[in-house]
């Protein structure tokens, strides 16, 4: 079994050196928090007039003010800032988190759009910070979308130390 | 129903503020990466020779080696260091890492009892770094216990937009 990196990595196309890039450079530092609040207002604003249905659907039951204060305070902790999303929730637990969620390669490519627009119409962020940005997400994007199969293994998983040598298998490369 | 940052405060009796204060310094930048591989290095050989077969068992499938690198790239990478985890493995995604294995409160307090005479025993940590530690490892612990829960849950798991008042309730405060 491949593992979540690598999954991550084949189907985002993004190898993680490039993923990983934004931690190069101090974004926080660089871009400021107003940055992080603008980028996220502005793709929640997209994604909650979706015209697609049944991607709109998938937040139906967040507010937009937490939707948005959620993904700015992780990525300011993720991007070199204060750690104010795990001091008010905990850590990213970020495949755990995205569990009540049908994270398919199709959500991530939609998701994907409307990042791709919201950073393209935040004028505060240069160049080589929307390319950074751009490929920690695709990657970040396609490794839940790896982390969301594991839901439909729930039912075979058995403790490392009662596996059979195939899921013994699943459990080392997990 | 609580979050799972309540449900990791309550149970470790360690507040948020405090299992986050690693953030306060940089502890990485403080110790160096010498001192990370050292505590590793120090717990596992502990892990791995415990006299409690139930613990010493959950670890059996995975080399001790790995273990080691595993758990100090993430701290190095938590505790302001380079992203040495995330560069190899991806995000932590702490929950979904530990969904193979029992995470119970005994299991929590049992890792607890190996990493304070771990810490205790690395004398390159000063006592004010190894109190902010051992806060961030306590409720991290129970943070995974209340993680664990979440797998009996997996059969009742509805899509947020299909929820039921209950599990809609649950949805939102997850």
């Amino acid at each position: 079994m491949q593992s979540l990196q690598a999954k991550a990595s084949e189907w985002s196309g993004v190898d993680s050196a490039d993923a990983f890039a934004v931690d190069d450079t101090n974004l926080f530092q660089k871009l400021g928090l107003q940055t992080f609040v603008n980028l996220s207002t502005n793709f929640y604003n997209r994604v909650y007039d979706d015209e697609e249905e049944w991607f709109r659907s998938i937040f139906a039951n967040s507010k937009k003010e937490d939707a948005i204060q959620n993904q700015y305070e992780f990525f300011v902790q993720r991007m070199g800032g204060p750690s104010l999303y795990s001091q008010r929730r905990g850590h990213p637990a970020l495949i755990a988190r995205h569990r009540p969620f049908p994270v398919t390669h199709q959500a991530a490519e939609r998701w994907l759009h409307h990042m791709q627009q919201a950073l393209d119409s935040t004028p505060e962020i240069d160049a080589d910070s929307k390319v950074k940005m751009m490929n920690f997400f695709r990657h970040t994007a396609f490794f839940l979308v790896a982390g969301d199969e594991l839901k439909n293994k729930q039912n075979q998983q058995v403790p490392c130390k009662h596996a059979t040598s195939s899921s013994h298998q699943a459990c080392k490369n997990f």
